[in-house]
């Protein structure tokens, strides 16, 4: 069987975690199978390194950024080679270029192109071992690119998509992904899969569990991923297509905080309006949420959206010529919402989902301000200070006390 | 005219070295040069990742280590184009491999096998100061490596050689090449000129200035080399083949302390005696020094010889065998020994330079153990107690208190 593991940084923070690492990868070598191993920077390194740059120069070119950043990679793939060799199995480490990672030329966030595999498939070959650096590329100018935070998920989708591995496994620092944040919801359950489209749904909504682009990626080559622990040898859960009718019509109840909410009052209830005002924050590349358009009086109306939390500013900006111009009385953001959603891929099948979502909130006496639903999704808007007593409220109605 | 400059890894260990170290750079650059800048790793990183391997593996495969080492050029180089971009110049920089240096495959200690600066030309074609890492190549497997301990020397010298240079620029920690440390004696004076074969034996003698291999390959080459300062903007030495008579008979006085005395007692003066001794050393991959083979007593002889520091108790433990098989008295090594060598190209023109230095010497009651001369050189072996003295009073003879 070909694996490709990933590590995080905190995985192989120091000098004991590297070598836990190596002994989890040496088992599935001695196990029989081909082992590809991705690896991101040591814990702080990137941090560290990013602020070396800042001394020097804040507006540092990204081009010298990637070349600066992807030192953290090569550290921390040779340091994993070692500890491997001292296990006695036969391992080489390849920088991105080595491993053949085309990308396009967008230094600090750039896309893969390519994975031109040849070289791991010879190292492979010889029966090693290859431990790759995460996070990087080689543009056509045959510069140094970085796939930009959390881009060493996405090298390992990657390369698993590249070579048709028949398993690749995210190793983080939690068990898997669970109904809830374990770390709060002390009932929460471990699930054993989930699809890609509700891994997708999740990772979007702020359970920072794996990159967006890398599920994606894996959706769309089919490739099984594995969401498992670095530090506790229990398997996972397993991200792919739904192959049979789920038992559990939700799978997670999930919160992100990072949510501003934008408020336009007073707006002249002409037609055409709402689209003037969406149009003014797509031109500024901000991406709205849940959208709540009030029935106005007096012929105005009021319009509230929510858009991430740093662009909450921005958004007010780009709309202050327009409510100027049309008279609104007054356009304002603020960041005290939070939102709180669910999701599961069963539920599109069975009516009464979202209500029963809003009868915990309501037991709870929770206010909802806005929602929004999508064939797996029912996400609402409440005040931020009520957030955590909203997942539990939510959770324990799914999933039980 | 193309200008190549390296800084070793003192003169960029923090971000204000750094920056000082890109002035240097863009006002050679706004004079109208073509500039190559190559840099070593950051002061103590080149150490911080050998202790971090040694943690994890001390056996570690010198292919990885070279991965590992490698990245703390990738570091500097970055960080000073950002320094040099925040100059407002336009600046790249290029790793070993992008730089063009192919490298034979002994890792650690890889010798440069050609230099493809074809990248380098079209970077300055356009207009573009070029930072190269120092000290890194890759082998025709495409696997990184590193040319050792100050190989970053040859770097650019192997640039300045490729490209046919006008200059090639050895920014260091001091001023140029004095007539013996300017630490130690007050009034050592720092020499416009020297020619290679001069350099060469002062840094085979511990005036740990220039990388050995960089002088040869500049000599080979005919490149100009300027030995100068980076924290003081005064003119250096210039390294170069004599063209004229030199005033000065010799150049310099140096001390080296890292010596080892071998010592073996009571050898058979037999025939082919001393063949076999150095055999067993060369076997052991000694550089033998000063030899003095003593006029025997009862049939019997006395051999002293040194060797590297580091190499007295290897030397010791590889002719223990043939001892105890000819029966010699006794085989020791100690260090308390110092080698003081006056050299230049003017002596073997001149008699009477040995004399004048062994004057120096016995004027001061300093015990002169062993000789050793060549063309350009004379070096004698004395206590190391003695070895400061021993610098002053030959220093004082030539140059004058």
């Amino acid at each position: 069987m070909l694996i490709v593991q990933k590590f995080g940084g905190s995985s192989v923070a120091n000098a004991e975690r590297v070598n836990n690492v190596a002994r989890i990868v040496t088992d599935a070598y001695r196990q029989g199978n081909e082992v590809v191993v991705v690896v991101s920077a040591q814990g702080d390194t990137t941090d560290d390194l990013i602020e070396k740059a800042a001394e020097i120069n804040p507006n540092a070119s990204k081009r010298e950024m990637d070349m600066l950043l992807a030192a953290g990679e090569q550290i921390s793939i040779s340091l994993l080679a070692m500890a491997i060799e001292k296990l006695g199995c036969p391992v080489i480490s390849l920088l991105g270029w080595q491993a053949g990672f085309e990308t396009n030329s967008t230094y600090s966030s750039a896309r893969i192109k390519r994975v031109n595999a040849e070289r791991i498939r010879t190292e492979l070959d010889r029966k090693k071992i290859v431990v790759v650096a995460g996070f990087q590329g080689l543009n056509k100018y045959d510069d140094v690119t970085t796939l930009g935070r959390g881009g060493s998920d996405t090298s390992a989708v990657a390369i698993a998509a590249s070579m048709h591995a028949d398993l690749c496994q995210i190793f983080t620092d939690v068990e898997g992904v669970y109904t809830a944040d374990p770390r709060k919801i002390h009932n929460a359950q471990k699930l054993d899969e989930i699809t890609y489209d509700e891994m997708l749904e999740l990772a979007t909504l702020g359970a920072q569990v794996l990159n967006n682009r890398s599920v994606e990626m894996a959706k769309k080559y089919g490739i099984e991923l594995e969401v498992l622990s670095s530090m506790k040898q229990v398997p996972g859960t397993k991200v792919k297509e739904a192959i049979k009718m789920e038992k559990m019509l939700i799978k997670s109840v999930a919160k992100d905080t990072s949510v501003a909410r934008v408020m336009i009052v007073g707006l002249p209830d002409s037609p055409g309006i709402a689209f003037k005002v969406f149009e003014c924050v797509a031109r500024a590349h901000i991406n709205v949420d849940i959208i709540l358009q009030s029935v106005g009086r007096d012929g105005t109306k009021d319009i509230t959206f929510t858009v991430p939390a740093g662009d909450g500013e921005k958004a007010v900006d780009a709309l202050k010529d327009l409510c100027d111009r049309v008279g609104a009385k007054s356009v304002a953001f603020d960041t005290d919402v939070a939102k709180i959603s669910i999701v599961g891929a069963g539920m599109e099948t069975h009516e009464g989902v979202a209500s029963k979502m809003f009868e915990a909130l309501s037991d709870n006496n929770i206010n909802i301000q806005n929602i929004s639903t999508s064939e797996i999704k029912v996400s609402v808007l409440i005040d931020k200070v009520d957030a955590d007593r909203a997942v539990a409220a939510v959770h324990a109605k799914f999933f039980g006390d």
